[in-house]
């Protein structure tokens, strides 16, 4: 028996709460939390970045998207936790429709948004009642609980951020005053860091700082923050529009926006029901708004993009000598899953700027791959078999760049079908590539083209084709995205996003092949009519040969493939050792 | 000087506006309209379907969609009016936005919806007061306003339906119920049609009845509508469940709900602001949501598909007479563009089925065809140019189906451009034709697939790629559509809808390739892995090979063009003369 469920339900039955939401995000909403921040993991087990259970007094749900339903089959008891796929990993609305009348339903108002709640309350529709708690039960019960990580908090120069926080800051504090508004409450931590140029270690994989931030019409800004974290250095680099403030300061703060009827901006996606809550029932005027820094952060300047470019190359050749080496040492068979992200950690942090990777690797061997999110540890290792595919997925931060990148490669021999379905997603990708498009076009508009291959053989994936990427910020960041979901941001020129088509099948591989892309205007003819964009390709590792079924490739998709081979070859080669030239020399030849 | 605006002004000044908002729908929200209630046509001289003035104390705006937007210059007059595109016709923010604080615009409340009030009363940011009237001036100062047509209505046989409307209302209450409301509004005179098996004249193009109604949730239903249209024979066939109410008690039963506090259901993106207010002014529960019938109407029962697929083929046997007959004729040079929308006319009446054109035929020769929505009339008759490309847009109401066709032919010898531009759109049109997709996808998904062709050459049309088409109904139907916009409806089995890419070129000339499609499921094969869609094309009339760059089309595109030309020549040959045959086996050669 889980103990942590029975401590919860007791909780609930002297506090009389029919059921209990538990998510996995933070305060902050982030998509990676700190270990004291693992509720979801502490209380099911369950290890993904993203789901939500729901504990009744004699049962559990716990729902997870696409990417990590085998997972969380795994990592739970079925007998105690019932695990259920919905497209966003979060509560079915049919659960909450099913909760009788008056049934008291609790949840932790600072791992909510104002909408989850909102959709929460919508869904309980025959009456159920969603009971906000400020400081929910989790954090009494887990008396083990990791303390929060004292971080550090650093400056991160103009020549990788391109303009100064003072620049910023006017820029956004201008937005705000057309707008209208008092005042900016930033809830997102990667807003903050966008915003003052600084950087931290607070969490796993993404290096911003815990804090949130208040900008006021007239250019100041509060940046609520552990003021230990804050050096002498990196304060004489702050602009002098910065107030640091104790985070403790902020209901406070909420308060007497709320007492003068303040006008205050607020990402009510984003930020957490508790601070909405405070606000508007203290009787503030809650502008909802898209955060302003999400966009200007989005489209990188020009000293972002090129940080990109090269910090996409010094990846290229770490995770070029990794395929190298694992080429050589695979076939041998002693390798393990856990051996080959080490060596790639090793690999990449031969470079000076690196500062860690942008996400837990994943590593995958044969049918571990058909979890899409596959994570292996020591409880959970796999040796690297032969004749199966590996997949590996995996990124870098940098300090001019955020990187991401998978490939599917072959260990010996491998199947008919492994080969045509990597070559459908090979195909997929180059689609998306190659596209060309006007203004205003989104990622809902051109998914389409990495997936019709796989379509035609009635098979899809059940994940999305591309996410933004930071600059040296959070590996996923908002708000363009390519996938299948209604996106209203169009693509603009300066975005990432990444290129990732797969395919899975379970209980035998998996195939992802990833590159991250940059928005481009293309040149224009003098008989263009629209302005058009294009997506570049920054990521340089070669696609494996071996799995590519050319019969099944149009001279189109041939010529694009032995371009960009042609590409990385010529880029990357003269930073890499002999033998991984050599296998450059190989791998890039023309198909 | 615009009489009609001076008139208006005057009126305006005698009542304190600033500004009036007249839009081009009728009290039903149609898109074609009788003409007296062609109120924006009358005022500002522009007659296409869609469209939207603010007239000012000095200054007049019109604004349209990109179809009608060389249409508008040509109508109106530029000292009088500015015409100005916006995506979808109305307004655009900016000028509620311009308007001083205090400044009253005024509306008829019986031609927006509420969301069209909710949108401008948002644009208005500095103050402007949008001001409802229940009766507008347009209908006092149009002195020579035609009456309303004495329409009549029938009874549409269960061998067109498929379901009688006994067992439609059921399942309609069924849903009422299920959603916990009292009672059902509808606003769409189409889905009243639909629901009892009416059809009627009242509006040009659309075989409905002029008339709302409301769905109790015991089953019983009040037709709103003009009970001289309602003839014996009629009324026999009507559900015992229908009462005739007339069209005058509508205020008083929306009162009664409202004194009542009874639950309402009502789709306030198709209802009036006018309806709306009563209601919720009066006390009544507002429940919004999608009108019922359109997604029961938009997915063709076995019957209605059936039907679908004859009505394409009578009406394809008569556009290839057309197209024939043009092909000897227009050389000639002796034709206008009126004599050819007769002759298909008389081609189409010769079918005993045939009940008039779907919409006002567009015959546009040369640069003609660069307007796209061209309408050609006795004051703007062209002649069919030789050395041209002439595009003819039309379609035919059948007791069996509904028909929209456009091809574009070439007279005589025509450009290089004129021919890689055709086949860039039917590159488009076939990618459309053969695409296949999950359950789920939406048109939104789809709409590139139509585009990239012509995006590759920084060009691109100023329309959606398809339309839903309804059963002897409206020619234009929702939800379901394929365009930029992001539609939530996803595309099902039994839908119809329009495949039209084109290009349009001002000054010079316009192309536009259209089949009505069905959306049907694929047969599963034992490895497909999610079940598939397909879409199958119902029209049958052969593309111009003239037109056709074979040396852009692959060996797949020039496959399925051969597949369909071959279809279209088995299908069609033994209904036509022997001349027509004899055209048709030249066209449908393979390529």
């Amino acid at each position: 028996m889980n103990e942590k469920l029975t401590a919860l339900r007791e909780w609930m039955l002297s506090n009389g709460f029919f059921g209990f939401v538990v998510p996995s995000a933070d305060e902050y909403q982030s998509e990676y939390v700190a270990p004291c921040d693992q509720r979801l993991a502490w209380l099911t087990g369950f290890k993904g970045s993203t789901g939500e259970a729901v504990i009744l007094l004699d049962r559990a749900f716990l729902f997870v998207d696409g990417r990590y339903i085998l997972q969380a089959q795994k990592e739970t008891n079925p007998e105690e936790i019932t695990v259920i796929q919905t497209n966003d990993g979060r509560t079915a609305d049919w659960l909450f429709a099913a909760f009788p009348k008056d049934a008291r339903i609790g949840y932790d108002a600072r791992f909510f948004t104002p909408k989850d709640v909102s959709r929460m309350k919508t869904a309980a529709k025959n009456g159920a009642v969603l009971t906000p708690l400020a400081f929910g039960p989790i954090d009494t019960l887990w008396t083990d609980r990791p303390k929060t990580a004292a971080g550090w908090a650093v400056h991160l120069p103009e020549k990788y951020t391109g303009l100064d926080s003072t620049a910023k800051i006017a820029d956004v504090t201008a937005s705000l005053n057309v707008d209208g508004d008092d005042a900016l409450i930033l809830t997102d931590p990667a807003s903050v860091a966008w915003l003052l140029n600084v950087r931290g270690n607070d969490i796993p994989y993404v290096p911003i700082v815990q804090s949130f931030g208040v900008l006021y019409k007239n250019g100041t800004f509060q940046w609520l923050v552990d003021e230990n974290k804050i050096t002498d250095a990196l304060r004489a680099k702050l602009s002098p529009l910065v107030e640091i403030v104790p985070p403790s300061a902020l209901p406070h703060i909420l308060e007497v926006f709320g007492a003068h009827g303040v006008k205050v901006q607020l990402d009510t996606a984003r930020c957490s029901d508790l601070i909405y809550s405070i606000l508007s029932a203290g009787g503030a005027k809650v502008h909802e708004k898209e955060d302003p820094c999400l966009l200007r952060k989005a489209c990188k300047n020009v000293v972002e993009r090129d940080g990109a470019v090269t910090a996409h190359i010094k990846d290229g050749a770490a995770v070029c000598r990794f395929l190298a080496w694992f080429d050589r040492e695979a076939p041998k068979g002693a390798l393990t899953e856990i051996d080959t992200v080490e060596k790639l950690h090793d690999f990449r942090a031969e470079n000076p700027l690196y500062r860690g990777e942008s996400f837990a690797t994943i590593a995958a061997s044969g049918e571990n791959a058909a979890f899409i999110h596959y994570h292996t540890d020591e409880t959970n290792n796999a040796p690297v078999r032969k004749n199966a595919l590996f997949l590996v997925d995996s990124g870098g931060q940098y300090l001019d760049g955020t990187t991401d990148i998978t490939r599917t490669v072959a260990v010996g021999t491998v199947s008919p079908l492994e080969k045509k379905r990597y070559t459908q997603v090979l195909k997929g990708h180059i689609a998306l590539a190659t596209a060309v498009f006007p203004e205003g076009t989104t990622g809902t508009h051109l998914d389409v083209l990495a997936r019709q291959f796989l379509w035609r053989d009635a098979v899809d994936y059940q994940h999305g084709t591309g996410h933004g990427i930071g600059a040296y910020l959070s590996v996923h960041e908002g708000p363009q995205r390519i996938s299948k979901g209604m996106g209203k941001t169009a693509l603009a020129p300066g975005m990432l996003i990444s290129n990732e088509p797969g395919y899975y099948k379970a209980g035998a591989f998996g195939i992802r092949l990833e590159n991250v892309v940059m928005v481009e205007p293309l040149p224009a003819s003098p008989a263009a009519e629209i302005k058009l964009l294009g997506l570049s390709t920054l990521t340089l590792v070669p696609f494996d040969r071996r799995l590519i079924d050319k019969t099944m490739m149009t001279p189109r998709e041939i010529a694009w493939i032995d371009g960009y081979h042609a590409r990385v070859r010529r880029l990357i080669s003269p930073l890499v050792d002999a033998e991984t030239a050599n296998w450059l020399t190989k791998t890039c030849d023309p198909l």
